[in-house]
């Protein structure tokens, strides 16, 4: 039989225009002379419908959107993501659903036993677990169909979670001849190998082959990456789809053998590359869904964040479409506004420049009765930083296009940033970068992408500063970056204690510290744009801090 | 025997506050000859400690908390609220628990068994659930223990989740003689009724006395409000502890007869005083718990929100820690600053007053080669709201305090507001009111808190304004507001679709542009702070809506 495997990118919530993707790739699948189609989670309605799941308008519409794809089926056979209504009454009022339709009927439905709740998901929340194990049986084959989670059961020493039953074991135990399965599965820095690494230990287990179909798409903050994959008995990788696009796959599967038809594609084997590409491919994501265009606005600090977001906009959107506005201030270097201005110049950026010494003149005139005794402090630096975000707002107000937020997931973590100044922005594209990966990723665009010196050595070069008052560098107030984003990895990403970090032999008073600065900045990271997640664990809706809190370990 | 509950105000996250209080209510029972004290819920941890229940440092010292307590009990038995062990290490690593303890020793483990997760509440995404119904006995008497959820066990239609097993009848068929509650159940509007509805139901269902102890304090924008209280088997209420402050009520429990020892309080008996109350109280809490001091700063504008979010202010904090600000622009009226002037008068505050024209100029100046045919719009509007909102932030850095926010729930659904500009601040005072509900308060608060017009009269009665554009009116933008709150209230709480409400007879135009308001302006509430949570369903962590959806009914 040939299968074929086609990741989509659903919008979030819109189903009408889901249905009628799943429709057109019904239909192309048909004039292929494909047997069976496998379709991505919840593609439907979206993976991230969020609390419309709670909403049960939306839930009949998209009762109503299966009985149209099913009855849109013909010779082809489909198996797509989507939610079934809970008959019983009893638990969560809908599951998380394949729907196995040929003929124009639905012949199966299939609920999702495992349902992640933790991280950036929630479906528990939404969804009651399936508990029922049995397969779909499809000319003469018998097909172990799982939903995301069923297939990562337990893989990694999950910290969150335990499960007790592994859904690829229970159908493999009932006769299944190949596992398929539908994901919506974020992308992370690490995701490529695991993703490989988990089919392959399902393979070890139960020596059934994997089709792999995952969601492509940005859902503000989550991309999802696509690289949907057909994996034989033996590990061999037979068709595998490319990130950050929709595409399909497919496969001739003869007996126990598994051939290629289409899909021999070309990876990224570069770890920054996709990183690189991930975060351009989330941007673009997120301004097609948000239908604001695609025009962005960066203010241009000189610095090595606003420079790496400066290019991955470019690369994403064209330099046509990037503002890039550098603002000086009373304190800013002229080297500065120099490497700025070249940095743009080598995107072939024209960018707009402002002093803004009148407007912070203006502020402080306006304060001087109400601050009769005040000396230069954390008032004047702010003030620099919210005058620039609200010159960077009047602008997209003025001329369109949204203003993108550069901090780095170093500066976030320990709040060193100013609310409303440096924290504003629709996304923020880089906010899941520790400082050290920010430089990191520069100086690979540099060397092994563009190949030229884009971003100036100067930028990659002059140590860290916001630049908000004399001579002022980060490494007055806070440990070296290699030191701090060391802590950091360890106290998030490990969910290392204090004690255990000092035992690792980072200082104890800077440990303490900045663990401290990490939960005091709480209410700070509660009113920042989503950043485009590349790791495990970033901040946002996956880590769900108390504001107002006092840890202790 | 004697029981007393004791409604206490844990600090999430800090373990070792908490364990010291919980030493020091057993202590005073001991004292006081009470054979058993009841506490309510995570008692040891805080209730909304969130992803720290995720570090299993953060576990371990729960657990060590556990035994320290445990520890210190002799005659007087405690039963608290903490977590334990999964010891299984199948599922999640722990439990929302009840431990009994009595002479040093633990001498049962309850684990919660219904685990909310919809609305604020995210416990499958920490908890393991409890399937074993047993009931502790103590002096004779079998007690059936349950935790919060465990006795709302489908009241009310919860439209989230029907559950399968009611704890309260399974320990009633069990043998138990009264049922005991530990609860850390947030306030909202109506619970002072829903809570005593529920326990009646319960009572009705088993026959049984209830005594139920549920936690004070705030955490960001969470209410916990007490009302602890015991209820006999005849429905009688009696002890009841206050709101908004930690308590204990003692009772003596002989037979099937609860006699008053201690705990017979006047209630809140009117609705808007609660509500006044306890967002007095949740700015209290917030203040209190972020160390920040008691001093907070408020734009006044001369409109309704902002004048009653400073009452509130000075009803919690006294005049002295409330400083406001009033800062005409050119499109100010002269009304509106007196109107402020004579509030903050009423309210013995010398207000400051900052115009805010020269540096609205300044801004205006430095934009002009980039907006060279720019007439007047929404880009100078908004302008106008981010120089408050820097001044406000300035005040803040230079003389301290928290900046209030008073935006109300009908702007912040529809995003009639400017992003970082009236929407900063820490925290949100008026930010689960409706504005129809926000005149109510105010009215409320004239007529019978006050009994005189502290609130101007201009205030009530002008029509409102944000004053940004000349003669502009919100009713120019929005529909009236009886009729906006109307349909707001119609698709968030009763999570009616848009048909729905049209057939209500809505105006079929205005229902689905303020859906599509609702849906658009759901990245500004991204990055607007906590607001104190009134109402059963506030925007939050309990409302999760995706950006850029395409929301389709």
């Amino acid at each position: 039989m040939k299968v074929r495997v086609n990741q989509l990118n659903p919008v979030a919530g819109n189903i009408e225009a889901n249905t009628a993707a799943i429709k057109k790739a019904i239909s192309e699948a048909e004039s292929a002379d494909i047997d069976l189609l496998l379709l991505p989670e919840l593609t439907v309605c979206g993976y991230s419908a969020m609390d419309f799941f709670e909403r049960p308008s939306f839930l009949a519409s998209i009762y109503k959107a299966n009985k149209t794809i099913a009855d849109h089926t013909a010779e082809t056979a489909v198996i797509f993501g989507t939610v079934t209504e809970n008959q019983s009454k009893v638990g969560k009022p809908c599951y998380n659903s394949a729907i196995f339709a040929h003929l124009g009927e639905i012949k199966a439905e299939i609920h999702k036993t495992l349902l992640p709740t933790y991280s950036v998901y929630d479906e528990q929340r939404y969804f009651e677990p399936g508990d029922d194990f049995k397969c779909i049986e499809f000319k003469g084959r018998k097909i172990g169909v799982t939903i995301c989670e069923d297939i990562w059961c337990n893989y990694g020493n999950n910290p969150s979670v335990t499960y007790a039953i592994n859904p690829v074991q229970e159908l493999a135990g009932r006769g299944a001849e190949a596992i398929f399965n539908l994901s919506a599965s974020p992308f992370d820095k690490s995701k490529h190998r695991t993703r490989v690494e988990m089919i392959h230990e399902n393979i070890e287990r139960t020596g059934l082959p994997v089709f792999y179909a995952n969601q492509v798409g940005g859902n503000a903050d989550l991309i999802s990456d696509g690289d949907s994959m057909v994996v034989d008995a033996n590990k061999n990788i037979i068709a595998r789809a490319p990130l950050f696009k929709e595409a399909a796959v497919d496969v001739e599967w003869i007996g126990g053998k598994l051939n290629t038809v289409r899909g021999g594609i070309k990876q990224i084997t570069s770890r920054l590359k996709r990183i690189f590409k991930a975060l351009c491919y989330g941007l673009q994501e997120y301004l097609k869904k948000s239908g604001a265009g695609k025009k962005v606005i960066i203010g241009l600090s000189g610095g090595i964040d606003s420079a790496l977001a400066a290019c991955i906009a470019v690369e994403a959107l064209g330099p046509k479409n990037v503002k890039c506005v550098i603002m000086p201030s009373p304190y800013s270097s002229r080297q500065s506004a120099d490497d700025a201005k070249k940095l743009a110049d080598n995107l072939s950026i024209n960018p707009e420049e402002i002093a803004i010494n009148a407007i912070y003149e203006a502020h402080l005139n306006a304060l001087k009765p109400l601050f009769k005794n005040s000396s230069f402090g954390t008032t004047q630096e702010n003030l620099q930083a919210r005058i620039r975000g609200v010159l960077l707002m009047a602008i997209s107000n003025e001329q369109g296009g949204l203003v993108l937020n550069t901090e780095n997931k170093s500066e976030v973590a320990v709040g060193y940033s100013t609310l409303y100044g440096d924290t504003i922005g629709a996304l923020s594209v880089i906010g899941d970068l520790y400082k050290t990966e920010v430089y990191k990723l520069a100086h690979w665009l540099n060397e092994d992408y563009y190949r030229k010196e884009i971003i100036p050595r100067s930028i990659l070069e002059k140590a860290p500063s916001a630049e908000l008052s004399p001579g002022q560098k980060d490494a007055d107030t806070l440990p070296s970056y290699d030191i701090l984003d060391a802590i950091l990895k360890l106290y998030i990403e490990e969910r290392c204690s204090e004690d255990e970090i000092t035992e690792k032999g980072f200082e104890e008073k800077v440990v303490r510290r900045i663990v401290q600065l990490i939960h005091q900045s709480e209410y700070k990271r509660r009113q920042i744009p989503p950043a485009l997640k590349i790791s495990y664990t970033s901040f946002g809706t996956g880590l769900r801090w108390p504001i107002n809190s006092d840890l202790q370990l």
